[in-house]
């Protein structure tokens, strides 16, 4: 994809024009507050791998509603004392997969909290975690953007942004985590995920290390490209045109813009300027809006790859920089 | 795509290797006999249309676990005395959509009720009728094929296929409609029900139509083509692989050719041999397993499109023929 | 396909720069002379259909110099008395396939004739319709737009929207209709044909009905869009490109924008923002070339199926109420 | 395209299950007839390029019904003295261009005859030949291969072969030209159209150049290939099922094995294994049943380039060695 | 991709019917040879990165010719006592990357050292080894698989053959390894230079985990494969198809199978029944070939993917159970 | 493709930003010193081809170091005295092929001399020359633009444009030509070549024929198109973001738009505005860029084809014109 969005510059400075909805913040304490008093404590189990150096674990939490979310937790093995933590959200489609498949943080020496993603996890890495959803919701384009997206009650995204705050909770209390040095991160969906855990729960994140994040700006973004995810969202309001202002208003309520203006945390952000999944204006959008310390990579030649090691490496350093 | 799969001859006489799965009437007899205790009448709503020859009503009837599924029924206007009454099913992805888009058998003098899709709609035509799901039921693939599809119990057709069996049974006590001739009608998912449905209520249906249907000889099919729906049963399975065997079991509950086999009444099937969404192997395996008197249609340059109007015809004289 | 046209609030305002060629009425009105005088009366033979609701009709007329045109005449079974009539016209490629596939309008309580369209139905939907040619007329592209584009004397479409005005004419002498209330009807090829029968023969035309229109503001369309058939201009100026004026001066007497001009009954138009068969800047150009009451139907998410049955249902409404 | 056809060994046996269509020589010679009565001389007018080797001129010859086909003449310049003369045909969708496109027989030392394709060169090379038709012959897919196909007498091919034939005669009666030494070459289309021709007018023809030959064995090729051309006829009887016999038999009167049959001069060929337009089965099978002597390049690794270079260089050796 | 190879029985006893190469052992044994000459200790430095679990060291090593290459080692941070060793190879078109790409062997206890692909590295992850070629070797195909293949002694795969060897030789000398467990693995290319090195080096190498290995029966894999990197061949032998039998002959000496044959190692190879990239009877060719111990995943569904973290977790345990 | 670039009001006065590189002269003119002091006499040998009208020689001279460069050199037969003199460049991935594949300007009376290029012929017309790289040079994107590309001294276009102009100098010199009549022509890679050579050696050339030329305005260029080989360029700085400044630091030694600068002989340019490979903006910064008198075709409707015999026949005038 060549270049298709704004002008580096234009984009520095671009703004989301689309306003926060009325009753954001009671309608995400509120989710909030049901799932915690349905909530019961984590168990976590350990699990047999064919590492040495890591220990990993199954973890089973209460997310949305109480109802049971997996996750994987690797520790350095041996490791004693608390150490830092971070709890990583996954991209688009994919589960948590197997515990070798995540490495990074804690070859970095963290605690590795990566949350699996309900109902995903059937479209390239495994997934372990159903996602019960009583009301049906209506119609939907064939993947996760439109489940239930009638109304903000019954979207699917509420269910799973709801998992991820829960989880930075849960993640605060594991033993052997120093809860007040916990990093939350992420890439693509993941990457949403971690800004918007960042928001809704700010009071418990240091950090936040968030990779080309998914779902910003979500009124532009779906008219600028025609990859998917996003296109999801353009093929339903095809089908159901009379119900467009009704589904953009409820994309409204998991607009990363609206979560970014609350975090606390230093954040680092990756945006690559020629991602068509997720087009770098809404990066951009999210990013500015951001009022806590921050820095931004730009990856000028990526699409959607988004700088995969190079920003690793940044987080990395950016994380270990802020937390210590 | 050119012919790519048996050739003709091979067709003709291609039957599935792929044993019934144990315990398959007990799991759809009990299946259906749980909706049908949990059954409450159908409602029946005159709607307004700008059409003057066709009477439109909004149906409201039980299905799987007596869960609510819409429908439409059109009947020509000003008709009198009981009228045939055709059950069709629609294709995948798509919703009942709008009563204008359902003119062919009410046309033709026939009731016709259009049962909408439970979930899909979203792609493109509208629907109107949740899929509730409270087992959540794990990962799945974008699309419907794969949700729940760990277990027999859990997956989406299970719940498809109970509200098709139900819709006939709905159908056949509208007032205003002659139950001893009723008709499941419908093409790819839709000629999947149509089948499925004539073979789980053999003693409602007096003549079925299935266009170039689904889910026939599911073994082999995933294999043969990269075409979706059915390429999501591979998505799946590289996310899973480890999960085969329950996967393609759980499928067998569904595969056509085992309720083809139950079909009492005539049936006319059209197949496409260009056909990779529903390759032409799989619709003879359905219909060479249906002891029933019956016809085909071959359309020897047809893709997916199957014949359209030409198969129109063909089902409209057959059924006209049957009933009378 | 994203946005690629102008925002919608310029679109709204959008004029096409190009002039209309000198001598456009005369040619124009040259051309129907001579088919008028070429002309004898239209035979109506009752063909039959499995529809009991409808009666079917095929009709043979008089179009460009003469020359046969097969259509489909649909009425609602046992009509008496005067009947509004819509002529319907076909998009590109299709042909008039059979009876059963035209339900819509005489559902709606319409005579409804649909008009074959000469040379085409080799592609999607049967037809019945040869184009004679004697000129031959040089070298094209494969498919219509470039038959005989060398002239407006020989191009194909000069013959089509001969047809396309005769049709009009023919209807409002059928039998059983009521001449005073007729409309014309298509979407795409068959909304191009309905705006330019509208501006051929205002007289006739109580109503117009056009989805997202082909053949607006050409000289832009085709600099705009890789999708044919507008691309096929572009392929035969690649190879013919000391052509290029001589085509552009052709295609102009066949730009619907210089017909909207003409048009005195109500119209409603449909245009899709994300349509790249027919850009929406064309639609838009011609739509506010017509100086008649009108409507225009967005469709902000839709490419070229440009509403469909939503579509369908604004323009019975429109329809019904103009006539009314 | 990988290796998709029959294996190397099996196609140099393959012969073509298809018999000639009953009265195909009446049908020929009658067509062939009636274009002789209506000739009238060949028109040479020599035209400025700036070759200073090669001296052009503009042929205007009576082709099918008399009617006028354009070519280009090229000879060395200064040539004196009678030279061996070649008709070259034309590839699908390509006209004769300009006359700096074709220097390779002059610059070889023959008197080069390019016939225009009557219609074609609309889509890569320029064309100045019309197609009158004055029958219109039904609906066609776009392109050429479906114009008329209902019927052996209406068909495009019909006036093409003619064409063809026709151009190898008036070859045969330029000034300058030792019409014992006359060759027939061409690539894909143009391949066909050299194997009709010499199997039209045998008489005339010394040698035979014939590169990956189109329309050989025309009711295999569709059904092997997804490829234009060969896949407009699949298209067509997409359209219109019930023509399938008469589309097929019709096509019969084309196939360039029966014309094969009839070649009595020498013949090089080439075939692609990988060649999906001109699939290499229907090559050998119009191989295989030349009675002459004959000699065939496999390109096993090539697609529908078939050689290029190569091939014309062994058509040159293979073309001075037959003529000295 | 769907099932397009050898259906699985047949693959399980699949052969490669392409002899070896005569003088094979001694090109191999002399290129070695030489390199062996040429060589100079390897570098081995300390790199810094953010992780604490694992300690980095950028090495450099004679390869080819003693040409230098680059590689990673990642060691357990901490680790005392020798360690038994991984040497890894990468996939076609990536390098080496960054230190924290390669965290899987490091965590497992493993030493890791992963080479830098010569000239490789500029497609999706980087890297840093140049390919010095003083011969140059003729035209290529853009890749590498045709770089200098007029002759096995300019082959771009000789030198990194060679460079595989000498990595495994290198390996075994580093400071704190135990060289009686050196343990070669990679995927795709990587999995053919495993399987390389292990038959060219057998009484080096411990055990050998090859993930759907590349350049396997190359003969037959070029022929039934669209897909690149083997279409490079087929893209070269077109434009130089009198150079055929020359490349091929040049290729078999880096066919796999015939370095399979000299395995002594255990060894673990996968497969994809859906990989168009290494098609799967290319891998049973060679995998049928090893005459040590050995173990084959079969991933029914996975086109190139082949397995990833399933394969992952086989390959450790095979190899932990070997070296034991 | 549809137009994507300015607008062509905006294209005929476009300038590049880009400034020329410090040490442009020098690093050019030491480099052309170099491949001077190592050359060797040109050897000519005359072929053998079934022509009789071009007489051809197998050239080799010595390029880039002194290296070996192939070349075929046509002659019209039997002409004497000093011809003018054609030096053509290739464009991208193609070589020299056969002496009957280069006609055109030996048929117009012109000595024609065809460089090969070094390295390339492996994708669609075979070559002669290797590309010795003693340095190797890093890691590369399939395809030569990145080749070498982290410094100018080791880029591959160094090599290939220092061949261009020792091309020239070597056409200059062979017998029977008038090196007061030399020209410089091709198209794309070729293009760019015969502009660079232009410059390079300015007081050589008598005139320029350049279509759609290459490597014009690299920055821009590389981000406006998806299309290869631009987008090597990307790909490589995916792989290498680090090295971004390097690599376009590099290519600006190459960037047409400086060579043009340079020139001093009348130069044809063509640019085609739907040209994705080249883009038009590249090609109106070097057209605009040149000193001296000149003159562009503009094909609005052209992708890379670039008006092929319509500029073909321009360029023959136009140098016809220059020269006389």
């Amino acid at each position: 994809m060549a270049l298709f969005d704004l002008p580096l510059p234009e984009l520095r400075s671009y703004r989301s024009p689309t306003p926060e909805p009325p009753g954001f913040d009671a309608f995400w304490s509120g989710t909030l507050a049901s799932a915690r008093r349905a909530a019961t404590p984590a168990k976590v189990t350990e699990v047999s791998t064919p590492l040495r150096g890591i220990t990993s674990y199954d973890v089973t939490f209460s997310g949305y509603a109480g109802q049971p979310v997996k996750a994987w937790l690797n520790r350095p093995a041996g490791a004693t004392g608390p150490l830092p933590v971070v709890v990583e959200f996954i991209g688009y489609g994919g589960g948590r997969g197997l515990p070798i498949d995540w490495l990074l943080w804690a070859s970095a020496g963290y605690a590795h909290l990566v949350m699996d993603t309900r109902g995903q996890g059937g479209s390239w890495r495994g997934g372990d975690t159903p996602d019960p959803d009583e009301s049906g919701a209506g119609p939907s384009s064939p993947g996760f953007l439109t489940r239930g997206v009638l109304a903000p009650e019954t979207m699917y995204y509420r269910r799973l942004y709801t998992d991820a705050a829960r989880a930075v909770e849960v993640a605060a209390e594991l033993p052997g985590v120093d809860a007040s040095r916990l990093v939350v991160a992420g890439k693509s969906q993941g990457g949403a995920l971690s800004l918007a855990a960042a928001g809704l729960v700010p009071e418990k994140v240091s950090a936040v290390a968030s990779g080309v994040p998914f779902l910003c700006d979500i009124r532009r973004s779906v008219t600028i490209t025609d990859s998917d995810p996003f296109h999801e969202v353009v093929r339903f309001l095809r089908a159901n045109p009379h119900q467009a202002s009704r589904v953009l208003a409820t994309l409204d309520h998991i607009d990363v813009v609206h979560f970014a203006k609350r975090i606390t945390a230093p954040a680092i952000v990756s945006v690559a300027l020629m991602d068509a999944v997720c087009p770098p204006s809404g990066v951009f959008a999210a990013y500015n809006a951001i009022p806590a310390a921050k820095q931004i990579e730009v990856f000028e030649w990526d699409g959607h790859e988004g700088g995969r090691g190079f920003f690793d490496t940044a987080a990395l350093e950016f994380v270990d920089d802020r937390l210590s």
